[in-house]
């Protein structure tokens, strides 16, 4: 890992870094799968479903109304066109107790961005849909620990490049914390500022890498977002 | 209308000031009420489907996904839950076509925001969805007159009032141009600005004020985004 001494801002990522929320999705594929098991079995219509989900993911992008249309878009097809409306309905009441769900913060956060905060500028740098994020923010109460919000349509290089530009800073002042490989470690490495990846226990197979990719790449791994002021501090 | 020699900043809605789009909405629309034309007549389609867009409006916001959605759940209530899967599928396509759409600018757009952003610092302040605002935007090929982007879950006066904390302005140097009176001119005189209203021919009907609600307001109207340059120069 690079010196850290330069550090002045620090990216956390949300889902699934500060609160949960890929279990959340995976409960709602649950109920999807055995609304459809008269048709066909899990594994099946989970493979159907990423497929239609790759296949919209330019035109819907991430978030749970992306999903929910996938949902439908998926039972039609696996159905051969026969499921009944009133199934459909189901799904899209899957979809909005998805967007009920109570934000449950994963452990020792709340106390690592107070900490964090005294020292550093921190930023939320989230991907994903403006309504769902900015609720989810809303109910975790952690809104006044950061200094900006940022939510993104998707997180590649060019995307933090424009960020750092906007935040005035250089990239080596720039730190990203966060679940994600592929969204918050290797883009943000690709632009020469540090990361730190925190991993969670499920991933969503769009978000996953092969190993080869990270080969030389230089970034801590923290198994406890509360590891990360030891981090800084060292 | 105040003083407008303070301006520093001036901010443009996007949807119906830049470019055409609640037109695309009612094609859009038109496609849907053919399609449900065994069930029931128009008027009483457009009065079930603004009902469940209120109703969603928080819940999904606003853009192509939540429409979309929204035409689901109206289709099956209006059945009475014997709409065939297949004519769900035609309503995804009409949510997909509306994605599709070319970008058409309108009238004297491009020459005027060349013109303005000689002088004044230009920001796009629109509401929606990240997907569907960040693709028009491309498409619009606008975007380098622009020195921010704001995308928006809401235009309310509280949002505005960030934005102009994050540009570190004050409510006197801030100018915003648009099309719906709710939306884009009077949030923005509550807290202070100033306000150029375009009217544009189609007007969602969750965008309309009640005439009491402009009493005493004081902006200006314009028939044409290009008048704005007069408006500023004077």
């Amino acid at each position: 890992m690079k010196e850290l001494s330069n550090i002045s801002v620090i990216g956390f990522d949300a889902d699934d870094t500060l609160w949960i929320n890929e279990t959340l999705f995976r409960k709602a594929e649950a109920k999807f799968f055995a609304l459809l098991e008269s048709f066909e079995v899990s594994h099946i219509i989970s493979k159907e479903l990423y497929r239609t989900e790759l296949e919209n993911l330019s035109r819907y992008g991430y978030g749970i109304k992306s999903f929910t249309l996938c949902l439908v878009e998926t039972a039609i097809r696996i159905s051969g066109g026969s499921i009944p409306a009133e199934s459909i309905s189901k799904i899209l009441e899957i979809g909005k107790e998805l967007g009920k769900e109570p934000v449950e913060l994963l452990p020792n956060v709340k106390d690592t961005l107070a900490r964090l905060s005294e020292k550093y500028e921190l930023i939320l740098v989230t991907k994903g849909d403006l309504v769902d994020q900015e609720r989810k923010l809303r109910l975790s109460k952690l809104e006044n620990h950061f200094h900006h919000i940022e939510i993104l349509s998707e997180k590649k290089p060019e995307n933090y490049s424009k960020l750092l530009n906007h935040l005035d800073i250089n990239p080596d002042q720039f730190l990203m914390v966060g679940n994600s490989l592929k969204s918050d470690i290797l883009p943000v490495l690709e632009i020469g500022s540090h990361a730190i990846h925190i991993p969670f226990h499920t991933t969503w197979i769009h978000e996953e890498v092969e190993s080869h990719e990270l080969e030389g790449k230089e970034y801590v791994e923290c198994q406890n977002i509360g590891d990360t002021v030891e981090l800084l501090d060292a």
